[in-house]
Parts: structure tokens; C-alpha cells; sequence
């Protein structure tokens, strides 16, 4: 199953205006995870112990259990903005033990060898778009998820081709007021019938949607 | 209290592209206020037997119950598109009896009388800026609340002038596409923290948000 976990602004971007790599989740950006960076579920994973045990806690317990492999965009990989492919820094934006911990597949247009990182997260470069990085995904994933973590773009793509089956959305109750949208206009070719089957307001403010998508 | 109750597409539209008189809510606009208009508490106050008992009818009575008067924009008023402040087929668009049932402020740059029609509904026309409507659908309201029904603009506005107590969103799992937006970009400069305090998935897939807004 093709599953997409990702957190949003109550006005739509998930990531901000003006991303850099100083700023890669541009102005107001790292808002959207601050609920997920705060819970037990993150932080113990992370060898911290100062994490909340809370509905978001669960939730992120609960996408981690079920996530087998990973797609992402190239600019998700590379820390949210664009034009780094040839920028070696890139590499280093999730440290070098990642927070996936299974393989993760890029979507890119530049080949390149696999990237190995520590605690058992592997960045694949997918070159030949996105149904060959699912079809890998899928048999890196096992009986477990794929999940498409974003950005927007990725997001787009696969609900268009119709290849999602669910859609989770963490809904962060701030407004960045500009930045880069889930939904750009015109995404609404996709063929695809949503229907919100789980709806969890957390004592943090988060809305956390759940969507089934039925081709 | 100022609240806010609007239905809004998955992706973020109050209304769909190219409204019209004959299609005043944009093609696929419809879509959203379906879930309401199938509710026992719509069509039993319409005269109507066939409405559900449901979550949904619980929520739009209670919003109706809790509504003293309505303040909306001209283009809610005049059917959703604009230009119409001359064209007298807008008065008819909500009918002989509107749903409303309560005095209805409507912002607008057109002096007018106001408008009397069936069933307590009665249209008045502000012309000196949303403060001064507020205050007027306050007095209206007695001890009830005072609820923006919209379009997206008299919504903006109210949360920009830092004005709104609270926003109910009715999150349709539809992909509009195109429309008009609910946040359309930079109205982040609203001085307003938000936080959702109340999220309830309906069987009909449409996600109920309440948010709080701390001034």
C-alpha cells in the first residue's frame, strides 16, 4: 500500500517561503514538526528520553510501525530547496543518521550511486520516475507500507497517476502565509475519490487526518 | 462571539472556478455543501422529511442553534460571483425564504435598503467596513453568536483585523483544483494563534475542525 504521511499549515504549505540551506524549511517551516519532534515516539528513536507520550506520540508510533520504505522527492532530500544537486552539503541535510531507518528512494533526474547511512537508512536515486521508485519501494518495503513523505511535488505526482491508496495529513493549526503547497491549483485531475476515515484533534492543536483514496 | 462555518475542499477552496448566476458556486462547488443540505436539522427547517440524522445534522444544529445573525460578503450574497450589485436577479439568489432565519449583515460598497423576506430573514447592507457590521450583527445577535459565513475575503478579513473568536471548518474530501481559495497567500500576518480544539470525521468523509483564535 501507498501511503502519504505529511504535515500542512491550516492554510496549505508545507514547507514555507524563501527555503535555503541555511532555512530549508523556509520561514515558519519547522512549525509543521514541531508536534511530531516533541513526542516520545520520535525522541526515543533519536536516543533522547525527554519525549511526551500523547495521541501524536501514538500516531507517530503507529506510521513508523507500518512504514517499510520510503519515496521523497529530490528536494525533500537535498533539505527543501532546489538547484543542489551538484552542492555536496545536500547530502549531509539529514545527518548522518537519518531519521527513516529503512531504505528511502529519491526521485532525481541525476543518477548516483546509493548513499549508506547509519542506522540502516540507505537513499537509492531513482532516476526513471515515480512508478520504477514505487515498484522498488515496494519490494524494498516488504508486507510493510510505502510512504511517500513529501514534498509537495512527489505528493502531487502520485495522486495523479492514481497510485496513492491513503492520505495522511497532520494539520498544524499555524498560517505561513506563503511558501510551497500541498495542492497547487489544477491538481484536481487526479482520479481519485478521497473519504476521511479517522479525524484525531491532539491536546497540541494538530488535526490529524486520515484520507482513503479509491481509484 | 465571532465565528466562523464554512465548507472547504480538501485542497482548500470555498468556492470552484468560473461562478456564474447560473453556477454560483463554481464548477464543482456544489460538492461542498452537500453533506449539509442532506442533514435532517437542513431539510426539516426547509420543510423536508428525507434529511439523516447524523453527525453531521448534529453539528449544523448546532451551529444553528448557537447562530443569532450572519455576516457574509456581496458575493455570498449575490450568489457567489461578482459585478451584481446592479443586477437585480442577485437579490433572488437565495431565495424567497433564505436559510438564515436571523438578520443577515452583508458587506458591500453599495448603499441600500434593506431587504425583508420570508421566515426572519432579513438582509441589511454595511457600507462602513466590517467593524461596523460586526458591531451591528452583535447587537442583533443578543446573547447568541455572530457567525462569518463568508466567501473566503470577509473571512480573511475578520481573521486579519484580528477580530474572530473561533473558525469552524468543514474539510470536504474533494479536489477542486481551482476556485477561490479560504487562505489565499500572505494572510499570515494575522495576529492570531490557533488551536484545534474540536475534530470529528463524519461518515460522509468530511472532516469537522474547530479552531480556537487567541488574539
Amino acid at each position: 500500500m501507498l501511503t502519504v504521511d505529511i504535515s500542512v499549515s491550516l492554510d496549505g504549505f508545507v514547507a514555507g517561503p524563501d527555503p535555503s540551506l541555511e532555512d530549508p524549511l523556509g520561514r515558519g517551516g519547522e512549525q509543521l514538526h514541531e508536534w511530531a519532534v516533541a513526542t516520545e515516539a520520535f525522541r526515543s528513536r533519536h536516543g533522547m528520553a525527554d519525549g511526551a507520550a500523547s495521541v501524536d506520540s501514538d500516531l507517530v508510533e503507529e506510521t513508523t510501525r507500518r512504514t517499510g520504505a520510503t519515496v521523497m522527492g529530490r528536494r525533500m532530500f537535498s533539505g527543501g530547496a532546489g538547484g543542489w544537486d551538484d552542492d555536496p552539503r545536500a547530502d549531509g541535510w539529514w545527518g548522518e543518521d537519518p531519521p527513516f531507518h529503512h531504505p528511502v528512494f529519491v526521485l532525481t533526474h541525476h543518477a548516483r550511486e546509493p548513499l549508506e547511512m547509519e542506522g540502516g537508512t540507505t537513499f537509492t536515486f531513482v532516476t526513471d520516475g515515480i512508478e520504477a521508485a514505487l515498484e522498488q519501494a515496494l519490494a524494498a518495503a516488504g508486507d510493510k507500507d510505502v510512504l511517500v513523505a513529501g514534498g509537495g511535488s512527489a505528493v502531487q505526482q502520485y495522486l495523479r497517476a492514481g497510485l496513492l491508496d491513503e492520505l495522511q495529513l497532520h494539520v498544524v493549526p499555524v498560517l505561513l502565509g506563503d511558501g510551497t503547497r500541498l495542492f497547487e491549483r489544477h491538481v484536481a485531475d487526479a482520479p481519485a475519490e478521497l473519504q476521511c476515515t479517522r479525524s484525531v484533534a491532539s491536546p497540541t492543536g494538530v488535526a490529524h487526518l486520515r484520507y482513503r483514496v479509491s481509484k
